[in-house]
């Protein structure tokens, strides 16, 4: 599925923006495992022994794919308004945030989410996804704490569970499908997580 | 790390539900497609020409092992406390009994949720999870037209969200770790999902 048609003439230069994306299809569809560098090759259309030019190994390709996920989240956490503000409103704005960057980078977060530490790259990303864990456990806590959440939810269970729901996008959603636009998607999470799904009396008049 | 320890003696009899239990324990850690028959025959304990004594092939052991995750789904369905009541009500214990489906038969669930067509026996899986869909899918909007779920959220949104909360824990949850109990889970995971995580000041005092 990942070959090329043979009528269209194939471009032989590839930007390193172009060889990134194409390798990260490729590592979804076959999984970063079952991919080779033959694998690669053909689907960027070169031979064999040229792959080497364009790419020094899989696993830095590799690293580069996920580093690519994780400044997406890391430059979120650096940002004011994750640190200014009350614990609650940061935490809907970085969960907000979370859906955006997840959708705008989605191959990439989505090779991300697929990692189970069975390499030097693999693990270095995995740390980097529990440092952002722990800065999403602190807001939780922080926002449990001043009595903006509801008290009688445990914050690690809350922090698994918001972004569950935020990561469990990335199962289904396709932009091009014609699926809700990253702004209502967020906007259905945010209500659902933070206001609930059950209409409220008052609010309904 | 599948492999059995040398100094224990290995049963030579397996039954049919440890050989199940055990092939689902390989397929979720190798990968369906990456298992071999000799896997499963190692992961037995049993000879390479043994396996096929125990096991008629492959698929016919996935195909168990998916109709266990279905089987209980569909039980869930049939029970009358999916009919009768507030559809929010019957849409709440719906959930509950899928957050506790997952975590009893956890293993079965992750390989369902991996399925992703490649086969006729993973294609029977992939329908049967869409018509579990489609049947969330009616409650949630039974739930929206009595006016109980909150009416500014699409229900099609909401069905993919809440489902994707509930099987995220298929990515982290490990009753052996000491994680939280399956009812407070799936406790916490109700009152984000239908109250909000935000506290409310009416019921704080």
């Amino acid at each position: 599925m990942a070959a090329p048609t043979p009528t269209r003439p194939r471009r032989r230069g590839h930007d390193p923006e172009s060889v990134l994306s194409i390798a990260v299809h490729v590592f979804n569809e076959r999984g970063y495992d079952g991919t080779s560098m033959e694998d690669l090759a053909r689907a960027l259309g070169v031979t064999k022994s040229a792959i080497y030019y364009h790419v020094p190994g899989k696993e830095q390709l590799l690293g580069r794919a996920l580093d690519r996920a994780l400044d997406g989240l890391f430059a979120m956490v650096a940002d004011e308004r994750a640190a200014a503000g009350p614990a609650i409103e940061r935490l809907e704005w970085v969960v907000r945030q979370s859906v955006r960057i997840l959708v705008d980078r989605l191959p990439y977060v989505t090779l991300l989410l697929r990692v189970r530490g069975n390499s030097v790259t693999e693990q270095a990303a995995l740390e980097r996804r529990r440092e952002f864990d722990r800065f999403i456990s602190r807001l939780v806590k922080e926002a449990a704490a001043d009595g903006s959440l509801r008290p009688d939810v445990d914050p690690a269970l809350v922090t698994r569970l918001l972004f569950g729901t935020v990561n469990s996008i990335a199962e289904w959603y396709e932009p091009a499908r014609g699926n809700a636009s990253p702004d209502d998607l967020a906007d259905a999470l945010l209500k659902m997580a933070f206001n609930g799904l059950r209409s409220r009396p008052a609010a309904q008049g």
